[in-house]
């Protein structure tokens, strides 16, 4: 797969993606064959998959670029890539298993294949792992203090990933949910594992601690703006709907457009609104009413005008890090794919 | 709680509960009432528990134990005791999600109480909970390379836990499995956190990387030794079963002195075994049928030198750590009630 994203020479990628397979595809027990098979390494037989059918890694790009976007080498932050990309997809596992997600990027999900006990092993087994990836900073020739530094923001982001989704599951069943604690729930949630990748990444390339924290704004800004016009998409997007983000709806997950409507909408749509979300789970058939409702009652344009105030908020952490120009250009141009790609 | 253990001081444990506390209770997120609930300091309605009601914390003892025998203050191993604590309890949460134990030391478990999506997620931030408490070792003026170590042997630890539980959860549905694979299992899953414990626990008390090593080693064999002890207590325990080691045989979950009659008892034993665990789920009438069985044909006589053999390792590698008369007195008397202690 070769990347065209201006400044991260293809090498990037496939350093990445050789890691990510020497992470888990190099080792005998079984176990790592369901991890190389989230990361889209393996089919379930064990089978390697070709390199090109791949799923997009973000969060581990995010990372490689904001080294070199920082005046550093993309090489210095492959590990952090690994690691960040390994967060994410042991929490990806375990979201289908809390969610009852069946797919995932268009595959079965490894509980829907493996049963949920091997799931959820599985997901603990790449979170270790995730961590341990780390510890080669050291070989890269890392001080010490740096690699330390790197497990600390990995760490406090997944806790950052767990308390949001914490309040993800505590909202599905309620109605009452502000936007404002919507944003919070998915700043925490979407938001700190970009933020993290990118923090990590600058701090790789020995940035001062005031610019590196810029870029784990800016990444944090990004992924909550990504998971708003993800919120967007799911309600009104064209062509083929993403399955995770459909089976969020379906759950009585909320999201950004669906908790403005239920705060400041109109009585009677608001009663509309309860009649259909007092339901066990939402019929697909629904969501056509309910995305029509939101459209009506302005909460259509409230995410739409949220989401260009977050993307304009991660533009002036970027700027604020005052990197030069092809630094700038080369974020930019992953924000913008990173704000737009399915999940 | 006053500890009884010749030498640790009953200090140690009341530093090791605030600690925990500090971990969990002082959080506001809900999110965190769920961890302290597991910990046995809180009951469901958030509402705190007298300390007397805190369940064992044999991994935290044994590492503040390490400590002190190694010729340390076992001061400087609560925070690796807070860490070892916190994954034996994050991992405890999973594992009642995966073997679907709606007990956990004689209350509902944390799935049972709050579903298996919040039982998931909490599990998770207790990992990543477990990791950050290692960062206050700084504090405490270790070393930084030592507090690398410790972070890598837990992480080293955790991903052998999750090992054996994928060869846990794979060894339920089959028949031929070997007592010789079930040690190798039985050491991932309940030896290796244990090893960590104490290998943890020596080294803040800055041993040479060898003799730490073979604290290790001796709590890597109790750990096996435990579960052994377990498993014969399982089948032929006077009084109360203990709730999760009888959901084990329940589940089929092989044992040691089961996994000796599978491979060598005569053709009817086995085929009588093979009627039984053919079913879904094992009646428990038919445990007492099991045990007899065993009894028959040399599996408990087996499993009980076999544990005779781990301890007798256990304290060879303790001896050959070459503590003082106090220190080596101090773990003897711990391995003595680790070995014994109920899960």
């Amino acid at each position: 797969m070769t990347s065209e994203i201006p400044g991260l020479p293809a090498a990037a990628i496939s350093n990445l993606e050789a890691a990510l397979k020497t992470a888990t595809a190099g080792r005998e027990l079984p176990l790592y064959r369901i991890m190389a098979y989230q990361l889209g390494l393996m089919d379930e037989n064990g089978e390697t998959l070709p390199g090109a059918s791949a799923p997009p890694r973000l969060h581990g790009e995010l990372a490689m670029a904001s080294a070199q976007a920082a005046g550093g080498e993309f090489r210095a932050a492959v590990p952090c890539a690994v690691a960040v990309e390994l967060i994410s997809n042991f929490w990806q596992i375990h979201v289908d298993v809390e969610d009852g997600n069946t797919e995932r990027a268009g595959r079965p999900s490894v509980w829907w294949t493996w049963g949920p006990a091997q799931a959820i092993n599985a997901g603990d087994g790449m979170h270790a792992l995730a961590r341990l990836a780390l510890f080669s900073l050291r070989g890269e020739g890392l001080a010490l203090e740096d690699a330390s530094l790197a497990l600390r923001l990995l760490d406090e982001a997944t806790l950052r990933l767990c308390e949001g989704e914490y309040l993800d599951i505590t909202y599905q069943e309620r109605l009452k949910v502000q936007a404002d604690e919507y944003l919070t729930m998915a700043e925490a949630r979407s938001g700190a594992l970009f933020g993290c990748a990118a923090h990590m990444g600058a701090s790789m390339a020995r940035l001062t601690v005031e610019r590196a924290s810029l870029f784990g704004e800016f990444g944090t800004k990004l992924g909550l703006a990504r998971q708003v016009a993800l919120d967007i998409e799911a309600f009104w997007g064209k062509g083929q709907r993403d399955q995770t983000q459909q089976g969020r709806l379906i759950a009585k997950k909320k999201s950004l457009p669906l908790t403005h409507a239920l705060s400041s909408a109109d009585a009677t749509t608001r009663r509309k609104l309860g009649d259909l979300y007092v339901q066990r789970v939402l019929d697909p058939e629904a969501i056509k009413a309910v995305a029509e409702m939101l459209d009506g009652c302005g909460s259509r344009r409230f995410a739409e005008d949220t989401l260009a105030r977050l993307l304009a908020d991660a533009d002036a952490a970027l700027t604020a890090a005052a990197l030069d120009r092809r630094g700038t250009e080369l974020l930019r141009a992953l924000a913008r794919r990173i704000a737009t790609a399915r999940a």
